[in-house]
């Protein structure tokens, strides 16, 4: 492809981020605009390729074609009231010496290594470097982000052992869509991964395969805690679950502590209540204070007797 | 075959769709019709695969004869009202030059391409064309019909944190059943796909193989997206469950609170209830204004009490 | 092995079902007798696979033996009250041009087999097609089993939707041990046929592969069900549960829903119970229906007050 | 090895079993005692092999060394009451014509064996021969043990469907962990025998393979089993709980009745005995019976209504 | 790499443990330190493997590299109240006649084999038998751990079937949260293992596979018993859940007791209690001991009533 081909390629949302000879680096942050039907004209991208760029987000994959790979790459977005991860993706032609970035919007991935790239902070040289940065800076992202879900739960977790409260829950179930939607990209990123690795796959120099590894690496090491949290997001339900038995059960032993104090006080008074011409100790002068007398030895004697079954 | 026994064949229920050197697409909408005794005497199809034709609806599966191949693909219909998923079946036989679709009834699939053939908005030239443009219809229809499903549990478990209803319940449980067969249809139509994909399919030529592997990322996706719903499905039940353990807890609170202000109002009617001659204050004129106080005072500080701990 | 012998073996439970050139088919009905050594001597059966046949029923399995294939199967009965799955076993010897089969007691399936010889509905040539036909007829014998099972957790479900009785949940774990026995032998018949298809199996004809991968299908299909009844099975058994805490939740808010009218109007005529000399309304001739009045207004207003909450 | 050494090694705690050319079989209860040093030394065994002999009870492997292999065997004992399984070790060095097995103390499955010598019952002539008898007998009880834990599965699930019981939730969570250690000792002992079946095994004729695979189906046979019964453990565990929720939901009902009935009652007596100075009935001769005409009723309709209710 | 330049590293934190020749070994308590990068100059180590050694706590792992291995091995230290499982890193470089090992702080696994060196309790002379040392003592500290974790399990367990206590509650979730991290570990550590025995690892001699291959059935001991006590742990939930629904039970059971016989006496007395003119037994002298009779008749009764159906 020609230097004026290129030039006229730069239009309106087109960016030119590296221009050397062995690596040309288109950049198009509008997949829906003609500029992407240009592009596969001049490289001869398949229109299935354009397609994937144009539809809604869709899981990483890696897809051979003469001349070419097509690669979709799944970004993550953690927010955390309320806990929501969306999921972004960035697609990529690669080919021998040429790499074209797609995605909707501008990417913080890609500008960030634009400025490394600015400030002379990182070098690259050849299309695979370029797919390695960004899948790295894309990978680099989950830690932190799982981190923040790990926190949450934990916070959780504390706070449900001291006082269950229905919002602990919201976000418990909020935290679980958010992990599945998480698990979703990193599972398929992780075979989009173990692709580059293993595979023999073209336009990858057999010397990139030892730092795309290391991203793999750092995948498995993400699924992994994707999985584990998972486990304590379900631990974190039990334990709700068992608090609320917990509450039940207090409320009922406070209801059963009163009724068994009150209801054979009330049979006392009740008692003397009754209209017989003859009740003893009605005449009596001090009959009032020996029934106020047997109330009270009533009342202490169940509070002694709760506090002996360790009720109280 | 000769032209003339192919228009013999143009009886009650057999159509044809394309008849071009190089495809003839037969379509037969009665599996049951003798015609396709005459379509399995002339083209020597295998007495099972006409029995898998006619039989009850079973799951997707490629099987390969002499000459021809057979495949049987699993079309789903939603209804929302109450949440079904169910499950048709279109049969392929795919031969060198030729394809004959049979199903029971109208399929929707296939009138679709016909308008589309009519319209010009598609073209087919080869049977292993027309199979892909099939499986992509019927494939297209999934996402929808997820997303449907998304929206619905979306709905439930919102509707759940606010109030859970048997309503809820039901919905939830038809969900499964529907989530359950709609699945058990991609799973083998994954596996399918699969095998159009990887093996050296007889009929289905290397360029076909690549947009057969994109309609098999669809599947793939679904079926992700189904492991993901199910799992949504189950915190919707858990949802329910908590929130019901809460209002039980909640009434059983009401109940405690209640009892917990007028056991003891009681306790002092009966005490001055009492037929004593003689009780403190009885005989004061200004008695059961005094008692009346009491009795406030009581409510007041009980009322103060449960405010304290956050019950009211 | 010649006529003769072959003539002294047709002694008691021993019948020759198909004895042509190519195909002698024997069967046995009682695996204990001396007869099965008999047989075990004249065709040189190894000990193990006589003992299989002795023993208790066992999984389906395909052993290979020199000279000949010892083929167990298991075939399923289902009675519905209670729900119950037991599992026969019949056992094949599979030579070069005879079968022998032995089970204990009548065997429907090979009945029915001999039925259809006899009216010339089946023809049977060699000994792979009898093994055909027996394994058919039992796996024909799984959908029907699986129906019934399917329609009765159906009726269970929807009986607990409306009201949850101790006999559904025994009806449901009866239908979990069933199905736990029914999913044993059809997993093992499953690898059993898997190794038909598969291996090049001595004594099957290349021919008869598809035949055998028709029933593979359906047993696949059937272990399919298998696995989604017992989801629903799980799905059951939440039912109840839900539907228990739903009816107690029911019973506590009756019971604080009366707490909540009666003890209120007690304290009020507790309160015109006391003795007091003077206490307001006593003396007035209206006064007892000036109380009947506010009795009256509290019930009324409670009532409406839970009519609002929609506790009525 | 030397006639002569090997006399000098029938010391304290080692058996000689057999003594034939063409097998030595050597038994050694105590791996703890120096005769194993002297037995490594003679023999060449491996210090790791060693090593596992005398460390804690191991799970069941296959090491191959130079000459020898190295066999660990699990044997299990079960004890009823409470329901515990024990899990012992049988290790055996096995050589081209010589079996050694040490084991802590006398093991059941080795005399059973030396029994069926000394009788004639069984005839080892191969080491291999002995390896594949003392796996059989290990294995043989496992059935029975397993029956008796099914047994014990079916009398508790049955108690618990009439009344559940603390004892009975902790027979499940015993058996629960019996199964567990049951599982991994049979999970490991099927491994093994894979192994002996399979490869192949140095110091294991070919004609003897047909007997380890019979071994072998019946531990996969077992380990079946053993899942079955942790489905059915669980199914028990819900019983219990839907059983606990179901005596609540009568207890709360029961409670609710008798408020039901009570709490009017008491209402009505407490409105005569306030004290206005007219109420009505109050006066009149036949105004007690009118009363208790209406607290009675109000029993009887109250009854009648929970009659139709059919909760009594 | 000479004698002087190896001199000149034996700087701060840098330990030369042995210097033979054919085995160099260095030990680094410092990953931070310069000398890390010296080390990586001279021997020309990638900076992935410098940036594993620097970064927080990463997974078991095995990385070839030209002329070296990096082998991350993960250390575990168990507390016990509160029960946490801390993970731990130590990075191996193995060359051909050299290892380095790199860990934050002391390692107590490094200092114990160097013990074991100075007192020649062990012998190393080549780097692959350093590197067995190390994985060995790190992989014998698994056992006791998991027989702690399991003793507290059993403690656990045994207190809940006496007394649920939310103690307990908060000890299972601690022991979860710690089995989990201490799996992670386990894990990654069994396929690091997995890859010293199978693969043609480099620098790994053919006679100390047997080492490792010892060391990676501890392992999958370990993760064997890590599953059972997670399978354990469950149950101990169940066993809270259970005892907390019986409580209930009990609480619910005493307060339905109370009212049971609470009720109809304070109705008796309420009974008596009307101001009606004329009540029988009221004006009778012994009107009261009649009635005080009925009432504890109710009494009995309503207790006998309960001891019957084994209430109390």
């Amino acid at each position: 492809m020609s230097e004026t081909s290129q030039t006229a390629l730069a239009v309106k949302g087109l960016r030119t981020i590296v221009d050397n000879p062995g690596l040309l680096w288109l950049d198009l942050d509008d997949p829906m605009s003609h500029v992407l039907d240009d592009l596969a004209a001049s490289y001869g991208f398949h229109e299935l390729a354009i397609e994937d760029c144009r539809h809604h987000v869709q899981l990483a994959k890696l897809d051979y074609y003469d001349g070419y790979s097509f690669i979709l790459i799944n970004s993550t977005h953690y927010t955390e009231k309320p806990c929501e991860v969306r999921v972004r993706e960035i697609d990529a032609f690669l080919g021998q010496n040429y790499i074209i970035t797609v995605h909707e919007g501008p990417s913080r991935a890609i500008d960030e290594i634009q400025n490394h790239l600015t400030s002379n902070a990182t070098h690259v040289t050849r299309p695979d470097e370029v797919l390695h940065a960004i899948i790295d800076i894309v990978v680099d992202r989950y830690l932190p982000t799982l981190d923040h879900i790990g926190d949450t739960i934990d916070d959780v977790e504390d706070a449900l052992l001291i006082s269950p409260e229905v919002t602990h829950l919201q976000t418990l179930f909020e935290l679980k869509r958010g992990l599945l939607q998480f698990r979703r990209a990193v599972a398929s990123q992780r075979e989009l991964l173990n692709m580059l690795v293993r595979d023999d796959t073209p336009f990858i120099q057999q010397d990139m395969r030892i730092y795309f590894r290391d991203v793999y690496d750092h995948v498995v090491r993400a699924m992994d805690m994707v999985e584990t949290y998972r486990d304590l997001l379900t631990g974190g339900l039990d334990i709700y679950l068992t608090q609320m038995a917990n509450r039940t059960n207090d409320i009922v032993k406070g209801l059963t502590i009163l009724a068994t104090i009150m209801l054979p006080l009330t049979l006392v008074t009740g008692y003397f209540g009754m209209n017989f011409e003859y009740i003893p100790l009605l005449k009596e002068p001090n009959g009032i204070w020996y029934t106020t007398g047997v109330l009270l030895f009533i009342t202490i004697s169940m509070l002694a007797f709760f506090k002996h079954k360790k009720w109280l």
